[in-house]
C-alpha cells in the first residue's frame, strides 16, 4: 500500500491537502508504513544483566528511602528501542523491586495487573486483598487487576524480585485506574499459608465447593484471574522434572494456570517456566506479541533474531514480536517467561511458527 | 394432567381405542402418572453395610475364580426399588470389586465410564490406556469412557474397592459399546508414578505445554474427561483439612476436576469428598439426580427422606433424586460421593434446594 | 464380558448366591448382556402413516372432549419395540395433537421440554410464558422446559400438529416436575408477532442490547434454551433453497439454533430440516442416539437398517440409535428431524459414521 | 504513586541516576503520571461534519487517481488530541472512502480487521475472499482480519462510505501483516447475493449443517469472526422498529453478531446501531475503551464530557475512553457505533457506569 507522490505542483492538490489538514483529515496515500508485510517492531532484542540489576537495586536501597521513592523502590527495564519509554517491550513492563529489612511498600491497587517472580532470597510477605503470600526464590506471586497489594519485609535481609506488568497494554487502551489502600499488619509467624493456597493449592484438580460468599470467587467470570495467587517453586520444580522424565525431550515447559479453568493466570499475561537440559538447545520459534523472561537457574545463552546473549541467573531479557528465538543451556537452565499471548489469542492475532 | 375415564359404553369410543392400539398410538388421556408435580422415584434410599460387602466379596474371592467370573469379580448394589435391575439408582451403577493376590482382571474398554474409589488396602495397579495407576486407600482412580483398563494385583494381599459407573445412563441412551483388549505386563517396581500424574499432578494450576502428540490430550474437547486419572488421598486429606481451617465451618467439600478445565472429571459423573467435623451435622439439602456415596473414615449417620442409616467405614448408600439428605458425624466423617449432576446440569435439569 | 456358569452343584456357591440376593447384591458374572459390542436397541425402525394419524386425530376430536382428554388431545406414537411404553424411541416422545375450532388447551408447565412442528393448517396460537406464537404450516414452535404454555384455536377450522418431547430422558433422570397455570386471553387480531420474534427474529445476527430486566434472557446460562421460540417456514424454506443453490449438492440441512449462542434450541433436543432434491438420495449414515422425523413436503422413502418405508407428507418415522439410514426423494422432499444429539454430545457419547 | 524529588544535590544519587540511565533502567520514583486515579486520555471528544467529509472525498476523487492513491482513496479522521497520528481514537481508525464510477480498489489483505458502513448510495461490490457483497445505504459489510478484499464500482455514480479498522490496536501489539492479492472480475448482474448471506443470512437462528470443507467455517475457533459478512439495512431497520415497539422505551440498541455464536462480529470491534425516538434523549453513560460513531438518519446532538456537538447524517464522532456521553434526537436518530469493547472485555478491563 506504499505509494509515491508525484512531483506535480498542482495548486489544486496543495489546496486539498491544506483543507484536509484544517479538517483533521489525513489522506491515506500520503501515509507510509502503516501496513507492512511483516511487523516492524520498535522494541529491540535486549538483555539486562542480573549482576547489574542486583547492584543497582542495592545501591538504590541505600540511597533512596521508600518514602522518597513513593510507594515502591522499582527499577524499570527501558528497552532502548522504545524512545525513552520505561517499558521492556511495547506491551510489557518489567522491573526489579528492592525491599529493605523492616520496610513496607504500602497498599494500593490499579487496573494494570502485576506478577512477581522471585529470583533470590525469601522473607517478604505480599498481601493480596489482605491474603498474605510469602515470597521465596522461584515462587510466582500474582497481584491481579484491581486487587489491593502491599509488600512487607519483616526480616533482617533485603529482598529483590522481578515485577512484570501489563501497564503498556492497559495504558494503550486508556483504562488505567489507581487507588491508595490501607495497609494491614501481617504476622508472619501465625499465617504460614495463604487462604488462596489453602483453598486451591493442595493438589491438582481439587476445587472447593459451596464456599461462603466472602471467600468464593466461584465462576472465573466473577474474578477474571486465577483463584490461586501463589505458585511455589517446589511444585514447579517437581513438575518440570517429571515432564522431562516422561517425554525424554531436551526441554520441558509448564504453563501457570487458574485451577478453576485451566486458563492463563491473568487475562493479559501468560506465565510459563521452561527447563532446558544441560548441553541442549531448543528449536527456534517466533510468535506475534512480546515476551519478557528471566533466568532462575543455570547458564547458557539466548539467540534472538541475529543476536546472542549470554545468560546467567537474574538476567532479564526480552523477545520482541515476531523475532525468532531459541535457548541454549550450558548447565541445566530454568527460564521464567511472561508473554502477552492471551491478548493476541483473544483478538485472533496470535501466530506462531517454527 | 390427570384425567378419569368416564364409564360410558360408547361403542364408537371403544372402536377408536382399538384402532389406536392397532396403529401403535396411545391416547394421552388414558395415560396416568406421566407428568407428576414432583419426581416419583422408584429407587429407594438405601445403605449396604461395609462389613457385609467385605464379607461377601471375600467369600466370592474364595468360591469364584476370575475365570469363572468373566473379566471382573464384582458385586453390584441392586436397589430394592428398581425391580431387580442391578443398579444402585436409576442412573448409577455401584459395586464392590475384589481382586485376589496374583490375579489379573484383563483389559477391555467400553463407553460407560467408571471410577474406582479405594476403601482399604493398597497394591493393585490399574492400567488406563497402558498408564499404570497404583491404587491405595482413599485414592480415586478414573477409567473414562472408551479407555482400555485392566487391574493387576501383584501383591500377597487381596484388595477390595468400590466401582461406580454411568452404565444406566449410557444404556438408556442406547450407546453401549464394548471391546476386549490386550493386557500388558506391569512392573510395579519401576513405575512409581503414572504418566498422567507426572504430567498433570505435580501441583495445582501447573499444566504441560507443547507435549508430543502421543501424550497430548490438549483441548478438553479432544478427551472429554480429566487429564489427571488418579487423585491421591494425601492431597485430598490436606485440601479438606485446609478448607476446614479457612472457613471454620462444620463441613468441607471438595470437587475432583480436570486440571485443564476445572470441569467435572467425567462428563457424566461428579466426584466430591465431604468431611464433617466430629459431633457436627450438615444442613439437609435435596437435588435432582441421584447420588452414590461411601464412607472412608469415621462414623455417624445419614438421614435420607425420613430414614436414618447408621454409617461405618465401607458402607455404601444412595440418595435418590429429590430426596432430602443430611450427614451427622459422631467422629470426623469422610464421605466420597458420586452423582449424575453433570448430566442434569448439561440438560438444564439440575435443581437444588436447602 | 459374557460368561457361562459352570454346572457345578456347589452348595457353597448356592449359599453365596442366596446371601447376595438377601443383601441386595448381584454378582456381575451372572448378569448377561450388560456390555455389548454395539448398542442393542429395543426401539424398532418404524413409521406412522400421516393419513392414519390425521384420520384418528380427527376421530378423537369428535369423540373426546378436551375436558375428557385432560389438558391435551394427544395421540402418542408408541414404538412397538418398547413393550407398551408410549414413547417413539427410548429417549423421545412423539405425538400428534388435535385442537378443534374454539378449543383451548389450558396453561401448564413441566420440566420436559416440548416442540411443535406444524404439518398443515394455521390459526392456533400457542402462548409461551404469555408470549403469543401463531402456528402455521412448516413452523417450528418451542415450549422449553418450565415455560408455561397453552394452545388456543380461535378459528373455525381444527388444527393438527406434531409434538416432540424429551420426556423419556427427563423421566429416566427422575426429574419430572409439573404445575398447572392460569390461561390467558389471546387476541389474535392485535398481536401479529411474538415478543420473542420481534426481539430476536428480525434478521440473522441481530441481537437486542440492554433490554429491561423482564424481557432479558441475556446470557444463555440464564435461560438454557433458545431466545427465539418460533421459526417460520418462510425463512426455513429460503435458507434451504439458498443452501442448495450455493453447494449444488443433492441435499441441504439446516439446524435451528439459539440466535444468542448458535447452540441447539433446547439442551436436550436438536432440530434440523433437510431438503432432498427430487430424484436424489442421501448417503447412509448412522449415529448414537435416536431421531424422530416427519415429512412436510414431497414423497420418497427412508431406509432404516434393512427396512424401507415409503414416505408421504405427515408421516412420522423413527431412527433408533446406531441404525443406518438414508432418504430417497421422488419429488423434492422436506423432512424435519428431532434428535437427542445434544444429550449424547454433552456426555461425550455422540458417535457418527458414514 | 506520585512522588516529588527532593532538591538534594546528593552526588551519590546523581551517580546512581547516571548509571541507571547507562544501564537502560529508569527509577519508578522519577516517573510521573504512569498510574492515575482515572484514565488520562489524549484523544479528544470530536466530530467531523458529514458535509465536509463528502465534499473533500469528492474533491479527492477528482484530483487523485486510485493509481496515485495506491490501493485506496481514503481520508482518515485524525483526532486532534493524538499528536498527528492518523487515528480517530487511540484504538480505532475511522475514515471515509471514495470510489468513482468504474474504479477498482484492488485486492489485498492484512491482519487489521475492517468494517464498512454505508452512509449513502449503492452499487459498489466488495469481494471478501472472493465472495461478492453488494453495498448500499445502511448496510454493514465486514472485511475481517486476513481476508482478501477489494472494492468494485461498476456503476455510473461515485460512492462514499465509512471505514473503521482496529489498526491502532494491531499496531500496538506489533502484529501488522500485509499482503497484496489478485483482484477478480465481479459480475454484479449474476450474483445477487453473497455465499455468506445465502448460507447464514436467511433467518435468525438458521445454521447450515455438514457444509463442504471449502465453505465451512464451522467452529468459531476456525474463523474468529462472523460467518455472516453483510448485515442489510432492511433487517436492521425492522429489528430496531420491533424492539422500540416491544419495550416502549425512548431508544433501542442492536448488536451485530456472528450467527454461529452470538459473539461480536470481530474479536476486536463491537458494532451496534441505536435508534433514538424523535424528541428523546438517552441517559448519559461512560465506559472504558473508545468508540467511533456515525449518523445514518435524523438529526440531534451528542454530548461528550462537557461538549455538545450537533449531529446531521454523515457526521462521524468519537467518544474517548471513560467520557460520559448521551444522544439527543430532534428527529428520529439512527447512529451506528463501533467500539473496542470486545478487547476490553476479553482482558477484564471493561467497566461501564451510568
Amino acid at each position: 500500500m506504499t505509494t509515491h507522490r508525484h512531483r506535480d505542483e498542482d495548486t489544486a492538490l496543495d489546496g486539498l491537502y491544506a483543507e484536509l489538514s484544517d479538517s483533521d483529515l489525513q489522506p491515506l496515500w500520503r501515509l507510509h508504513g502503516l501496513l507492512t508485510p511483516e511487523p516492524v517492531v520498535a522494541a529491540r532484542p535486549y538483555r539486562w544483566e542480573g549482576r547489574t540489576l542486583r547492584r543497582l537495586a542495592e545501591r538504590s536501597g541505600k540511597l533512596v528511602g521508600i518514602d522518597r521513592g513513593g510507594d515502591r523502590r522499582v527499577l524499570a527495564c527501558a528497552n532502548p528501542g522504545l524512545a525513552g519509554a520505561p517499558y521492556a517491550t511495547s506491551t510489557l513492563w518489567a522491573a526489579v523491586q528492592y525491599l529493605g529489612p523492616g520496610e513496607l511498600a504500602p497498599a494500593h491497587r490499579h487496573t494494570p495487573a502485576a506478577l512477581r517472580f522471585v529470583l533470590s532470597g525469601a522473607g517478604v510477605w505480599t498481601l493480596v486483598d489482605g491474603d498474605p503470600l510469602h515470597m521465596a526464590r522461584g515462587d510466582l506471586v500474582l497481584t491481579p487487576s484491581r486487587t489491593f497489594h502491599e509488600h512487607h519485609n519483616p526480616g533482617d535481609e533485603p529482598m529483590t524480585w522481578m515485577d512484570v506488568l501489563d501497564l503498556p497494554i492497559v495504558a494503550a487502551l486508556d483504562a488505567v485506574f489507581y487507588e491508595d489502600g490501607c495497609s494491614e499488619d501481617v504476622d508472619a509467624r501465625t499465617d504460614p499459608a495463604s487462604v488462596s493456597e489453602r483453598l486451591y493449592g493442595a493438589g491438582a484438580g481439587l476445587l472447593p465447593v459451596d464456599l461462603p460468599d466472602d471467600l468464593d470467587g466461584s465462576a472465573p467470570a466473577r474474578r477474571p484471574y486465577s483463584s490461586l495467587t501463589a505458585y511455589r517453586w517446589e511444585h514447579t520444580d517437581l513438575a518440570l522434572r517429571s515432564q522431562l522424565e516422561v517425554t525424554g525431550r531436551p526441554q520441558a515447559t509448564l504453563r501457570f494456570t487458574d485451577p478453576r479453568s485451566g486458563a492463563d493466570v491473568l487475562p493479559t499475561m501468560r506465565c510459563e517456566m521452561t527447563r532446558v537440559r544441560a548441553a541442549s538447545r531448543t528449536s527456534p520459534t517466533r510468535q506475534t506479541g512480546s515476551r519478557v523472561a528471566t533466568v532462575l537457574n543455570g547458564s547458557g545463552s539466548v539467540t534472538i533474531a541475529e543476536e546472542v546473549f549470554a545468560l546467567e541467573p537474574g538476567d532479564i531479557f526480552v523477545v520482541p514480536s515476531w523475532s525468532r528465538s531459541s535457548l541454549a543451556a550450558d548447565s541445566e537452565l530454568d527460564v521464567f517467561t511472561t508473554s502477552d499471548a492471551p491478548v493476541l489469542e483473544a483478538l485472533g492475532l496470535f501466530r506462531r511458527s517454527a
